[in-house]
């Protein structure tokens, strides 16, 4: 049996050496770590110069911002776990790698263990990927999934996941979307050779899930999930990215992802459709994509080389999200008298939005109101958008319960 | 818009030349293709010196093993998708390329395009990898999925899948699991840092597997697929590597993945369980791996270096299939008549092999007969080889209908 030190160093061909550990407490224990090699000061480790690469997986802007930096200019590569920080300044970050003749690696920043930054960027390279549809939070997918299988509302299905350690106290980050929309804002940029920023993604929580979507997507045969969407427009000359909750048919691969697991969907013109599937957090998976990208850097290091940097010659704008073309489901409370339908329909109309089905019904309890399913056929999310607020304005339309996007269709 | 080679060269970082392409017939049109590049002459144009990557697809042992030496020798770089040849002689080639100081990638040798030689190599180079156990093979899964959805027999599916294409005239490389045995010895020999040869591989077709299989299967909630499994023995001293048959439960990833497509999970220590789902062949497929190798390649040529080479440092001994532990469903028939399972029960005793459940039921025609149906906890394919010949011995037994293994539990 070998050790996994042993190990590393085999696939490396060169041992591998911790030269230091710094952290905000080294009063806790940490087995197996020298405790001379434990230090608070972070700043002075990465500029000690005779380091090869340097591990961030503090997360957040500031320190790691700029203890990335330093630690290029004093001769080390970087292997981050960092997707805020990635996503708001991934292109200074590869600029100041490039510049020092470093590496900056971060598989770990989405999706975990998932092998994903590495085929986008190196196995794909050949290709041309049109889109990027991706379960990437762990703790949304928990809480859909659980409002799915056992009908509890949202309320509900968050404190199972905060019970569980699933969700953090604040679980503003995951259920707003706004770790979503870092990752989406990686992938998007690695998958079209662009720039994407974290401001460039369109955003919007999962908190506003019912029950009564879950029953329409059935409905429809599909589920509800919260993705990470990145598509090249039609024409090829701009790209966007946005994060929401949309309906997939079940008969999707991403459908069936349960639980706290990732997935995420690629399509491209020549590979077809692809899938990457498996645990999007957690210490160990974590580990394993860090130790993967420490491995690559190692060997870059013996080799003289440096693994492929930024890349994002195509230099694509990123359209907003009233250019997003695709499918909806309005559900609308509506006076239950004849003619109301008929004004519904010229209103869609009007907007360019042409209806795919309608479902119209009284309510069990009477009281002159009636609900209203509407499903579109293809339509920009601008038109939608206007047409919801005309329908607003409609005497007949009560409300609006719920708009949500179809999806993998 | 750029062009496609536009595309390469900014994402390489230098224009790619095409120098040549051997053929057999040169006759044989084709678009876009400088007729004056065409040649019927291989190992000149492997010969020619000035040649930086070679793509091989030819496919085969001869002469594609004797090209690929000869390009190495001549300074070239070779890129390949020839499964039989890198399960064949990978250790060979291996050590041509490095003595070279070039690259050798074939990403397309296995599951098309479906990222994984890559993620195993590099993404998970700092993990260790325990089961690899996949759909490998599209056309043997074409039919399996034809079988199980429309309750067809294995010729009429095997019939469809032909006049589909998904089969070819001679359809034995895939029905009798070679194809299949060429790709688990592929990513034994990477996932577990060892060497693992064609002829390693255990290896059984699924010409055998009837609609009754399936309904069995259905009965324990369960599916059947070909699958190419490679393990790490729990003791982690060895490895084994096989291709069967097997009933997975319809709740594990790999039962949902439908008609060609193919998917490889993996199950590691730290990442735990991934997985890669994709189209297993087929010419754009194949191409775009082909392409993200050349890629590769290219950049690896530009930087002055090569990429990971073979990593066979572990060199653990690969175990017969005897060795190999796992569950087992056995349907027999027998006489109907008192005692026969009590004598039945005693076979699997005294060969070590548990029984989970068993399931007796007289034939609806009578007749004397009754079917017997065994699931074993897990055991040694010794155990349960020698239970089944001495089951064969006994009177009240007048045959085995079927023995398959219950994977993915």
């Amino acid at each position: 049996m070998t050790t996994h030190a042993d190990d590393l160093a085999a696939r490396i061909g060169a041992p591998v050496e911790l030269a230091g550990v710094a952290v905000r407490r080294p009063s806790r224990v940490r087995a197996g770590i020298d405790p001379a090699l434990v230090t608070t000061d972070a700043t002075a480790l990465v500029k000690r110069g005779d380091i090869d690469v340097v591990v961030e997986v503090i997360g957040g802007i500031e320190p790691a911002r700029t203890l990335i930096t330093t630690a290029f200019e004093h001769g080390a590569s970087v292997v981050s776990a960092n997707k805020a920080l990635l996503a708001q300044d991934g292109a200074a970050l590869h600029a100041a790698a490039g510049e020092a003749g470093k590496d900056l690696y971060y598989e770990a920043a989405v999706a975990g263990a998932i092998p994903l930054i590495r085929p986008l960027r190196e196995s794909l390279a050949g290709d041309k990927i049109n889109r990027v549809m991706g379960i990437v939070n762990g703790t949304t997918n928990f809480i859909l999934d659980k409002m799915d299988s056992t009908g509890a509302g949202y309320q509900e299905a968050l404190d199972e996941a905060t019970a569980l350690g699933y969700a953090e106290a604040d679980p503003t980050a995951d259920v707003e979307g706004f770790d979503a929309a870092a990752k989406a804002a990686i992938l998007a940029g690695i998958a079209f050779h662009s720039r994407v920023r974290l401001d460039d993604v369109y955003r919007e929580g999962m908190t506003e899930v019912t029950s009564a979507d879950f029953a329409s997507a059935r409905n429809m045969g599909c589920t509800i999930k919260l993705l990470a969407i990145c598509e090249r427009a039609a024409d090829g000359g701009s790209v966007t990215a946005r994060v929401h909750p949309a309906m997939i048919p079940l008969t999707h691969p991403l459908a069936s992802v349960r639980g706290a697991y990732n997935a995420v969907f690629v399509e491209s013109d020549a590979a077809g459709q692809l899938m990457f599937y498996g645990p999007g957090a957690g210490g160990a998976p974590t580990a394993s994509a860090v130790l993967g990208d420490l491995v690559a850097v190692c060997r870059n290091r013996l080799a003289g080389a440096t693994g492929p940097g930024e890349s994002a010659y195509a230099a694509l704008p990123v359209s907003p999200m009233g250019d997003v073309v695709t499918r909806y489901h309005i559900s609308l409370d509506v006076a239950d008298k004849p003619g109301v339908l008929a004004q519904v329909a010229t209103v869609f109309a009007e907007h360019g939005v042409s209806i795919d089905t309608v479902r119209q019904q009284g309510r069990p309890d009477g009281g002159g109101e009636a609900s209203l399913v509407v499903v579109t056929h293809r339509a920009s999310d601008a038109s939608l958008s206007g047409t919801v607020e005309a329908l607003r304005n409609l005497d007949t339309v009560r409300g609006v319960a719920s708009i949500m996007r179809v999806e993998g269709e």
